[in-house]
C-alpha cells in the first residue's frame, strides 16, 4: 500500500527532474553496470519484463480509479456523521442523552471514564455554548501541526468551525476547507487549500502536481504572516530622525495557505541548496495536508481528547521511537525528528517583495 | 490513507500495552487537563462525538473490508502477469520478439534505451538460461533490505526463484513465499512469512498482530543463522587442551523467517530498553515485510534495473532527503536513515541457548 502512496513531486517537472538527477546519478545508476555487462539473450529478456510491467501498470491505474470512486463512496457515508459532528462542536444542536450514552461496550480504552457517565453533573450557571476552541485543540494535539501554530494564530483559529475534505471531481486530488466564525483577523468565510495529485503510471506512483492555497483577506494591522519592525532613521548632517516602517515575512499556520510553488524552467538557476530547501518545503507541506485529511478530520474528537496520540506513538515509524528519550527528559523536545519535516513550511518566505533578511 | 496503514503493535497486547503506557503517561494525557476543566455541559457533548465516531468506525471496517476485496481483486489480475515474468526469469519460457518489443512510447525514461532495442545483439554462444541472480539483485537494490543481505547469504539467494503474495483468508493480513531452487544451503523449496493483522476499528487502526515464519531445514553445517566458534580450553594443573565448539547467533537476511515475539505477561520484567529494543525490531520485521509485498513484488523489473530508486530517492520521505548530502560525499553511507529502521531485525537473537554475547 505504501507504494500507491508514493509521491513524486519531480515527474511532471521535467527541468527539475533533470536536474536533481544530476545529484542522484551515482546512485539511479548503481546497478546500471550490472545490467550493462549481461549478455544480449539476458538483455532481450529484462525488455520482455518491462513489457510485462507496463502492462501491469495499466491495471494499476484501473486499480487506482476504483479505489477513489471507494473512497468517495465512504466519504459520502462519512459527510452525516461530520455534519451531526459539526452541529454539536459549533452549539447548533444539543445531542440527546441517548446519544450522549457510550454503546459500545467493546471500547476498553473507555472504561475509566464510565462511571463518570452516570454521574449527573449539573449543567454550569452559565451554560457555554457547542465545544469550545474544539478545532484548534485538535490541530495543536498533533504534534508536526502544533509546530505551525504562534500563539499570535491560536486567536484567529479559536474562530475555525470546522475543517471538510472534498476529492476532485476533475482529476486526482483533494480539497481542505476550513470554515471559520466571523472574527478580527480576516474576512473569509472558509480558507482553502486544494492538493492536485496526478498519476503517472509509472512504478505505481502518484505525483503531486500543485497545491493551490488561497488568499486571505487580512484586516488592517491584522496580518499574521508579517510582522511590522519601526526603524528609526538618522538624517546625514542633521540630526533629524524619521520612522521607517519595513514589513517582515512572520511564522504562521496561515502560510499553509501560500504553498510553496515549483518554479517553471526559467527558474533553473538554483543551486542545489536552494532546490533541496524547495524539496523540503513541498514534503512538508504535503505532510501537513495529508495529516489534516487522513488523521485530523475523520479522527477528530481523538484529537481533541488527546486519545489519537495514543496510537500516533505506537506507530510504526523509527523517528517517533528515536525521540522517546527525549521527550521523557524534556517535554518541550517532544516529537522533535517528526515535526522536523513540517519546519520548512513555516518559514517566511525570503522572496517576499518587502524581505530583508537580518 | 495514512492512518489506514497505521500499524498498533500493542493494541492487542494489554499487558505491553499498559507497561507502556506508562512510560508514555505524560504525552497521552497531556490535553486531558484541559478535559477535565471543561464544564459538564461540554463534557456532555464530547461523549456524543465519541458515539459518533464510533458509527463511523464501523462504516470504516466496511471500507477496509471492501479495499481488500479490491486488493485481491487487482492481485488476481496480477498473477498471470507475475507468473509469465517468473517463467522468463526462470527461464521456462523465452519471449517472443513481440514481447521483447517495448510498445509504451509514452514511458520517456526509457528513451534513451530505444536505439539498443534497434541493435541486434547476437546471442553469446554459450546462451544464459533465464536472467541469473534476479531476485536476488531486486533484494540488494532496496536500501532497507541490502541492509539485511551478508555476503553468506548471497550464495542461497542466488537460488531464489520467486516471490510471490497471498492475501489470508481467514483473516487480515498477507503471506509471502519464497521459492528457491535446489541448493546446498537448505532444503526447503519455499520460504514463508505470514503477517496477520487485525483491525481493532479504533481511530481506524490495523493491528499487526503477528509475524509467523517458517523453520528452514539446514544442511549440515550451511546453517547461515550461527557461527561456529571454536575455542582451546586448558586444563587446570596437566597442560591438556581441549577444542571447544559453539555456535553463536550469526547476522542474515534469513533471520527473516524467525520474526521477533512478543513475549506473553509474564515477561513483563522486561526493562525498557528492553521494549524498545522489542518495539523496534517489530517495527523493522514489519517493514521489511511490507517493502517485499508493495515495492519489491510489483516492481520487480524496476529494482533488478535500479529505475525504482528514481522514485524511491523523489519520495516524500524527510529521511531520505536528509541523507542525500551524506549520500554524495560517501556512498557506503547511503540510505543510512532508511535502512536504521530495519538494522534491529539484522541483530542476533540475544536468547538463542547457545548465546554469549561477547
Amino acid at each position: 500500500m505504501e507504494t500507491m502512496e508514493t509521491e513524486n513531486i519531480f515527474a511532471n517537472n521535467p527541468a527539475l527532474l533533470n536536474a536533481i538527477q544530476g545529484r542522484l546519478g551515482s546512485l539511479v545508476g548503481r546497478p546500471s553496470g550490472y545490467i550493462e555487462s549481461l549478455p544480449p539473450e539476458v538483455k532481450r529478456r529484462i525488455k520482455a519484463l518491462k513489457n510485462i510491467q507496463s502492462e501491469q501498470l495499466k491495471y494499476e491505474k484501473q486499480y487506482r480509479a476504483e479505489l477513489a470512486e471507494l473512497e468517495k463512496k465512504y466519504l459520502k457515508i462519512y459527510e452525516p456523521l461530520f455534519e451531526k459532528r459539526s452541529s454539536i462542536v459549533n452549539g447548533k444542536v444539543e445531542p440527546t442523552d441517548a446519544e450522549c450514552e457510550r454503546e459500545d461496550s467493546d471500547m476498553e480504552q473507555d472504561a475509566e471514564e464510565k462511571p463518570e457517565v452516570k454521574k449527573e453533573e449539573k449543567p454550569s450557571a452559565d451554560p457555554v455554548k457547542g465545544i469550545p476552541e474544539f478545532w484548534l485543540t485538535c490541530l495543536k494535539t498533533n504534534a508536526v501541526i502544533a509546530e505551525l501554530i504562534t500563539e499570535r494564530d491560536e486567536e484567529p483559529l479559536k474562530a475555525l468551525t470546522d475543517i471538510q475534505l472534498q476529492y476532485l471531481d476533475d482529476s486526482d486530488g483533494f480539497k481542505l476547507s476550513f470554515f471559520f466564525n466571523e472574527n478580527e483577523y480576516f474576512t473569509n468565510k472558509v480558507l482553502t487549500k486544494i492538493y492536485r495529485l496526478e498519476n503517472t503510471g509509472d512504478y505505481g506512483n502518484i505525483i503531486d502536481g500543485k497545491a493551490e492555497g488561497c488568499d486571505i483577506n487580512w484586516n488592517e494591522g491584522k496580518n499574521l504572516t508579517v510582522t511590522v519592525e519601526t526603524k528609526k532613521q538618522r538624517r546625514k548632517g542633521t540630526n533629524q530622525t524619521r520612522i521607517i516602517k519595513r514589513t517582515i515575512p512572520a511564522e504562521t499556520f496561515f502560510s499553509f495557505f501560500n504553498p510553496p510553488v515549483i518554479p517553471d524552467n526559467e527558474a533553473l538557476e538554483m543551486d542545489e541548496d536552494e532546490m533541496q530547501e524547495l524539496d523540503n518545503k513541498l514534503e512538508a507541506d504535503y505532510e501537513v495536508g495529508e495529516i489534516i485529511k487522513d488523521k485530523i478530520i475523520p479522527y477528530a474528537v481523538d484529537w481533541f481528547t488527546g486519545k489519537a496520540l495514543e496510537f500516533e506513538e505506537a506507530e510504526f515509524d523509527s523517528d517517533e521511537y528515536d525521540g522517546y528519550d527525549d521527550e521523557e527528559e524534556d517535554d518541550d523536545d517532544e516529537d522533535v525528528d517528526d515535526t522536523e519535516n513540517a519546519k520548512g513550511l513555516n518559514e517566511p518566505n525570503a522572496q517576499a517583495p518587502e524581505c530583508k533578511q537580518q
